[in-house]
């Protein structure tokens, strides 16, 4: 075997197996083990920096925070730094600023999409108002920034400040795509790689890079993360019109609702017979929709093959995070993320 | 000459001691014209970061950006960088960042007040959305900490990182006392220090820390701009019960039409007979308005005093921001600001 064939060997065996039946537990669960202490010092941190003397803020915030989110953000950061050999404290603050600005850009979205559910319950935004939930989130957005600048990194500041405006950038770009069946695919992932990869891409390389492991490492970890978000947020979109989102405590249909045109309805629209296209415009682009149009528009994205095709594209990025890791030597924590990429698309069957 | 700069040459008359007859201009026109160079170059890197593939962005952003706004938080950057000696150009970039800071503020204000003017123009919310200006505000916001990153000064990034989140905390708790005539005095004033003082603080503080000025340089810098930053939002309270405001591109009546519990209210309440208490209680608390109850209110407030002892109070808070710049040796500049203080409070005759 030639030494690209054994790597590309190792990656084979990496990529395929994503579950260990000997221990049952998901890669996602193995690599919380692997980085539980630094997980446990992170919600230590995120609990004692969402205090604040208005007594709102931390009720809002907690509402949020402590209801169930995998923390997948602040675990790459944490997985990041670790296996690049990081022996300090800055990555705990690192992880913890990269979940509260995951949390404040869901508050903000939650108030922009008109949610009334988030993780199975009932939305912050619906419970305290819209008002809160904007103020909450500038609050926590500026104390990432805080916790960041602890680190005394400028480096990982320069990283997450850039994402920071890229996700607001994506989120203005979906905004006006709304409601627009014209969307091409093209413009969905750029939408994509913005709003959700690029917290993925910048909480797996700041970690990276505050370990200042040997070179390429940071670029490989951002290219994991890259990847991976946009997997995430393949699979996401298929969810949302899956019986399977309700048990994973979403509410099926938000999308479909909101009139976001996201791959599915794209590639469904796309291959759509003249009374289906009808129907798309009505229920997507000018309503009025009927609960009914949901079960319609499930049938319609389940046989167009739309959400078949998107999983394989989510699959495809999965597989694109694995291979970013050719460039990180083995170690368990590798093939742990790799699992992970594997399991996030697993997660829709 | 621009409404403002008409009234402001009005005002020459009334107040002597911050007046310069030979040059007809006012202490905000004469801080201009000694940092022109600094600020043509701070607007110039404001219209370059506001730039964006997405359009929606820029055109929301200069909506509000060049609205006329006196750029008076990044001129005291500026100021407090010069004064103190620097020479450098990272206070162009910090004066920037602080009109982003300001610019995203003021966005997400008026989503939370659900304003329909602002600076005489229709706000970006009624224009744009709620949605775009909440995500406007975020992405200013990500740039403002983009620029700071750029000067390499982690001191003046921890010192705008603090005051984004104490903003941020002030609007949460002017929101939870919002219709709420029980409002104490000093409860009101906590709120001033947070929702606006605080950036007046770390728009001096941060110019004087980039400038390593003398021992007490960057405090001194501080306490002038929390002062001036006080007495800045009490005129602004006394304002929306002024004939005056229609001349400086708001509208009268706001604050009472949303229901905020300012300084002039508390007085008059407090002050109140039973029958003015009860309406009060009607217009402010549990409503309904009728466009008749702002004449009423503006008789109120002037006839118990609270708008004659608010603006003592706002010239107390002028006095002391004058007394911190005792500490800086003298020179052009601080007479110029000590006469900013003065100038402030006269806008309200």
């Amino acid at each position: 075997m030639s030494p690209l064939q054994a790597e590309a060997a190792k990656h084979m065996t990496l990529a395929p197996q994503v579950r260990r039946p000997e221990t049952d537990i998901s890669p996602v669960e193995r690599l919380h083990a692997l980085v539980a202490a630094d997980m446990r010092a992170t919600d230590a941190l995120i609990h004692e920096r969402l205090s604040s003397a208005v007594d709102l803020i931390p009720d809002l915030a907690r509402h949020l925070i402590d209801s169930g989110g995998k923390r997948l953000r602040p675990l790459l950061t944490l997985a990041a730094a670790r296996m690049g050999g990081y022996a300090g404290a800055g990555h705990v603050n690192l992880a913890a600023a990269v979940e509260f600005i995951h949390t404040a850009t869901l508050l903000h979205d939650d108030v922009v999409d008109e949610s009334a559910l988030r993780r199975g319950k009932v939305s912050a935004n619906i419970v305290w108002g819209n008002k809160a939930s904007v103020l909450v989130g500038d609050f926590l957005f500026s104390r990432a920034f805080e916790l960041m600048v602890e680190t005394r990194e400028l480096s990982v500041l320069r990283i997450l400040a850039r994402a920071s405006s890229l996700i607001a950038e994506g989120e203005v770009m979906q905004l006006k795509s709304a409601n627009n069946l014209a969307a091409s695919e093209e413009h969905y992932l750029r939408v994509v790689s913005a709003k959700t990869a690029e917290l993925f891409a910048a909480a797996a390389e700041s970690g990276a890079v505050l370990a200042r492991g040997p070179g390429g490492y940071a670029a490989a970890l951002r290219e994991y993360g890259r990847n991976l978000g946009v997997a995430f947020q393949l699979v996401d979109d298929t969810l949302d019109y899956s019986g399977r989102q309700a048990l994973m405590g979403k509410s099926v249909g938000d999308d479909f609702r909101e009139g976001k045109v996201t791959l599915p309805v794209i590639l469904a629209f796309a291959r759509a017979d003249e009374p289906s296209r009808k129907f798309w415009k009505r229920a997507v682009e000018t309503g009025p929709q009927s609960e009914a149009d949901l079960d319609r528009a499930i049938t319609l994205v389940e046989e167009t093959g739309a959400i078949a095709d998107t999983m394989a594209r989510a699959r495809a990025y999965a597989d694109l995070a694995c291979d970013a890791l050719r460039a990180v030597p083995p170690c368990e924590m590798r093939d742990v993320l790799a699992g992970v990429a594997g399991f996030c698309v697993e997660r829709a069957y």
